[in-house]
């Protein structure tokens, strides 16, 4: 992967207990254009808080995550651990406080131990020389069973640059940035607006179109850094190069946000669920939402049952408008329900075919207007109960 | 119990595969006065539409009701079944069509299979001589493993009367009438605005006030006929009378709702969700909801891992009113956070105490106002991914 002017560093600092890299560290040699979406949650945590303040400015040139701790719920302690933590990095690089992220994943409720993140900063900064962006994607890891990353090259102006992207989150995935971490970094030029624009439009149809629990985290950030070092004209505006920059963006989103629903806490089964002819796109999505959060659903595609009733009932509580004699629905290409009544003839079997696959999709029409959406979501398993009752011991 | 003018009849018409009673009755001597509350579902079943539409004219004499079905998602085909299912117990009890109530629980999108219903209905008419409620409570059972039951007596001008109700249900559990067919049958007098009133307020606070999985089924139904036969002068207006009534249906309802919860699929919890100090009492509901809701909540519930910060987490996501910085948290009577924050001390010892208990009580303050509500919801176990991964099958 070649994406000019970005440095990585990972350490252990003992804050998980597994004795795994836990403390991370993206640096860009310049100061960079920045963007970020963060957790809807009404409790938030200090980092995110204190981020959030900062990215306003548009301007970020390091970020410093660490997991095993979200540094949520604690209060002004909290908030001056995470101060503190970007001030030693900030000391470390060079730089003024407000130019460092801080994020935080892991266990809610917990001090951050910082005579040990205190202890571990100098190592993370001296890292800068030697580390990778795979160093990096390895650290933020709490429950996920593999790091995800992804990178796609573009051109602006005849020039080259990079879109390259990490995230973590396995539970607690839902719309509107839920414990999810992804850091993107790009060496493109883009002017501050369009940054901004292309990259929440691309974050409304990737992570905020993936669901595996329906919890909403405290600590949910999505950050975007993009440094200029290729040295294409800085993107702007509603142009080809925009256009194309934003596909880009939303195609290294997308594979992140598949690959967190990949990974879901347990999950067997990858499932697009796709909404079609509803009175409007909102209301394609409320429907969509609505199965892809059914534990009664997702207990049914985990037993690989064609229980399609169920999701016609998701569908009908979920508020979008809803006409039941006109639904429709297939699993993959076999139509499995018309008229809001079963299809009938070898629909069953050829259905239960299709929930034996790893990967299916699930269409729904509504027969009610031109709205559409499409969301991502895993099934329900024994695992999933698994991890979460036992998360903290 | 001594309960004047009602008849019970259950038979099995092998809508189930148990070879269980499956087709019951319940049969009042004279017209009753009748209310009843229906699934918010967008999606209704067959006989809700029907039975919606007769309950209109606030009276019923007949209720017939089968398990293993939910006739919903069943088209017209559907509709013409739960007609002549009416028709034919109309019939035999010699009654107009329009006073028989029609319910079905049981697996959506499959025809009712008519020619056992008409095979059973004459012996299900004739059973009436010899059937008691327990029968009824039995035969409505799905995945229930045990039938719910409750009654109180209680007095109006001098003049004894008997309030009983029975319920089924225990999965798809979720205000606004989820996957839950209640009925209650009185013989005392109310007059009908008052029977009306006092049923959907008891039923706000009772089989509103629970959650299993959040989802809503096609055919939640709880009817309450009225027949009058204890002879008191009608209950009517806010009088003593009429309170006492209210208070004895609730409590009759409450009792029922929380064994539903105790029976929820796969529980070994029972849990208690009060919030007291929102801005509103609905922004309590929706607090108590979401952390009632709550996959991750839930499994740590079962895992009894005092993880408080989920609790939080929920009530962050809500949409209720929240500053974070004032809210506290207690499992029954020990304190784990306040402001915002870890209790410290013995709090995480003494928590996980009190989470191995089989019941306990969550109490959440949000510190902002008066505003009130409880719920009741059960854990999340492994049993309720077995129950629900097989159901069909």
């Amino acid at each position: 992967m070649d994406i000019k002017g970005f440095q990585f560093s990972a350490v252990e600092a003992a804050i998980k207990k597994q004795g795994r890299k836990d403390l991370a560290l993206i640096f860009s040699e310049v100061p960079a254009q920045a963007a970020a979406v963060f957790t809807t949650n009404a409790v938030k945590a200090a980092p995110v808080l204190l981020s959030a303040e900062r990215i306003a400015g548009g301007r970020a040139q390091a970020l410093v995550v660490n997991s095993g701790n979200a540094n949520a719920c604690t209060g002004e302690q909290g908030m001056r651990a995470a101060r503190e933590t970007s001030r030693l990095v900030a000391e470390g690089l060079g730089l003024p406080d407000e130019a460092v992220q801080v994020s935080s994943t892991g266990v809610i409720g917990v001090q951050l131990p910082m005579d040990r993140m205190r202890a571990a900063i100098p190592a993370l900064v001296e890292g800068l020389t030697s580390g990778t962006l795979d160093d990096v994607a390895e650290a933020i890891m709490t429950t996920d069973t593999f790091p995800k990353m992804e990178a796609r090259s573009g051109q602006a102006g005849g020039v080259s640059y990079t879109v390259a992207g990490i995230a973590k989150g396995s539970g607690m995935i839902m719309p509107n940035m839920a414990t999810m971490l992804s850091f993107i970094i790009t060496d493109a030029a883009v002017e501050a607006q369009t940054l901004d624009r292309c990259f929440r439009r691309a974050v409304a149809t990737s992570f905020n179109a993936i669901t595996v629990d329906g919890d909403t985290s405290t600590n949910d950030t999505c950050l975007v850094l993009a440094n200029g070092m290729a040295g294409n004209q800085a993107i702007a505006g509603e142009t080809p190069e925009a256009l194309a920059f934003e596909a880009l963006l939303r195609d290294v989103l997308l594979s992140l946000a598949k690959q967190i629903v990949k990974d879901g806490e347990g999950a067997t089964k990858f499932v697009e669920i796709r909404v079609t002819g509803a009175k409007s796109d909102a209301d394609a999505k409320r429907a969509a939402m609505a199965v892809a959060n059914s534990s009664l659903v997702k207990t049914a595609f985990f037993g690989q049952d064609a229980n399609w009733g169920r999701i016609f009932a998701a569908v009908g509580y979920s508020g979008a408008e809803v006409d039941q004699s006109l639904l429709s629905l297939c699993f993959d290409t076999v139509c499995m329900a018309k008229h809001g009544v079963f299809a009938g003839g070898d629909a069953e079997a050829l259905g239960t075919e299709v929930l034996r696959k790893k990967e299916f999709t699930v269409s729904v029409d509504l027969g009610l207007g031109a709205g559409a959406a499409t969301v991502y979501t895993s099934d329900l398993s024994h695992e999933y109960v698994n991890i979460n009752a036992d998360y903290r011991s």
